[in-house]
């Protein structure tokens, strides 16, 4: 089968034999990947990874253990967990220290004709949704996630008109939240803002009780501490792989609440892609058949550039 | 009166005024003072500072308008808050953002023989609490401020062995945990030993639900983000006036809540100091009279110094 290798820096398409499928597993053909920024972090060495990448995928079922997966339509959670240990016990096996993660840790990913995934990894794709709104079920369930960590205040801040800065932003604003929208491309921003969002440009003094961190960039950090008001609540979303300097006395005498946020549950992803109330079609950027994935990965990492989809 | 002024790195005595007390403050006559790490801080140029120092003490009243308060012993609340903001309306001046503090921002300090504070500041000491002991009650509510903020785990680490790592141990041991202290004095660790503190050299591989961070060290973020537990909480107590090189992605890949924590009330603190069961004893160092108090601070910055008080 056709291939995507990410090695050193470079992306070479390579022939590989079809993945063998472990018991409880999925065997799963592609049909629709998108590339993620962590798809060209790992490019940059973050991990030292070598190997298939892509997690953000549509597919089809083609052999499974459980019979009434197969011919399914379906999207998977990323991380695989052990099942055994304590995280796993609490629900958490996105938490696992012995999991593996498709695509970036330790477990082929999707971007290749066939990839395998835990049946328990598996949520098929409702009717009703498109493929290429299921393809963003990844980057929603990590939007939604916030949802789950913390209590929404009736305003937040979302700084970074970036592929996830604006999944955020409509996820919150949809929450009935006011959200404010701080990018340098109105352009972008001007996408969510039929949802309500208000966009603004960074260089104001508002603060927040609730500032969300979507930039992507090391200084993003510092400027989002310096937006959110004493006792107030950081959320940091986007993953920075070089060290940050930050001065952290505000953090301190504001006694602001700064929590990472990763992954999330994929139901509640898939529910609101099915309300049909995100704003999707306009984010995808670009469409690259899968045998030229290194152009792709060239197309996303043009500055700016919103989602690359590849098609089997 | 004799008060220390503090200018460009030089600790001198100057004859000053007796201050005068606006309407709804009293005049305080010092009896002991202690010298934090935030005035050696406030030495190194932070803040810009220029004036008297101190806010950690113990005085009596010899003014007021109420007369009630007329030769009692008194400990007071470092914010001198505006009273009418929103802050203030909430119960927490202590963030009022036109707030000034005690010796450390817009009002002179505690390092004198005389200083003002508004009478809602005040505390009076017990009648069976020394003031040796009372003088800690400012550096025991920033310990205490922990137990307002978060819900805390059977087990937690605490970083530092310096004043405050030791009334943190011991204030979190107090209340029902199981606290490893890390550190790199073990004379210094074996102090808080009775209350159960186990003491723990740093370099193992323990990780924790909670970590409180109070090395005062640029070094001590990064080595607590790393011993934390997914999901788990790390207390930002030891203010450093550096910027902080950190590694972010550990933060958001494990999902941890990072808290700023600064001053804490006096009631809970001065509760704790009238049990009997905090030891505070061992913690001083050394004492000076007032008029030595460049000694004092010579004394307070070599390392490893635990308190250093001042007596008028």
């Amino acid at each position: 089968m056709t291939s995507v290798h990410l090695e050193q820096g470079q992306v070479t398409m390579v022939d590989r034999e079809i993945p063998a499928r472990p018991p409880g597993y999925a065997l799963i053909r592609l049909d629709t990947a998108g590339i993620c920024s962590t798809d060209l972090h790992l490019q940059r060495g973050y991990y030292g990874f070598a190997g298939t990448p892509g997690h953000e995928f549509v597919g089809e079922v083609t052999a499974s253990d459980d019979p009434r997966w197969l011919g399914r339509r379906v999207v998977g959670e990323i991380n695989l967990a052990c099942g055994a240990c304590d995280w796993c016990a609490r629900d958490l096996g996105r938490h696992c220290p012995n999991r593996s993660v498709l695509g970036i840790v330790n477990h082929p990913g999707a971007f290749a004709e066939y990839l395998t995934l835990p049946e328990a990894n598996l949520h098929e794709v409702p009717a009703d949704v498109s493929t290429d709104h299921a393809v963003f079920t990844e980057p929603v369930a990590a939007a939604c996630e916030i949802l789950d960590q913390v209590a929404l205040p009736d305003r937040v801040a979302v700084l970074g008109d970036g592929k996830l800065g604006l999944l955020i932003a409509q996820v919150l604003q949809l929450a009935s939240v006011q959200v404010d929208l701080y990018g340098r491309h109105p352009d972008k921003m001007r996408l969510v803002e039929p949802l309500g969002v208000r966009t603004v440009k960074p260089g104001g003094s508002e603060s927040y009780q609730m500032v969300v961190e979507a930039t992507g960039s090391s200084a993003g950090l510092q400027t989002a501490i310096g937006m959110t008001r004493p006792r107030g609540t950081l959320v940091m979303k986007s993953t920075v792989y070089d060290r940050v300097s930050i001065d952290t006395a505000p953090i301190i005498v504001n006694e602001l609440t700064m929590i990472g946020s990763r992954c999330g549950r994929f139901e509640p992803a898939l529910d609101r892609i099915r309300s049909g109330r995100l704003i999707l079609d306009p984010l995808i950027a670009a469409r690259y058949p899968l045998a030229e994935a290194p152009l792709a990965f060239a197309k996303a990492a043009e500055k700016g550039t919103l989602k690359v989809l590849l098609h089997r």
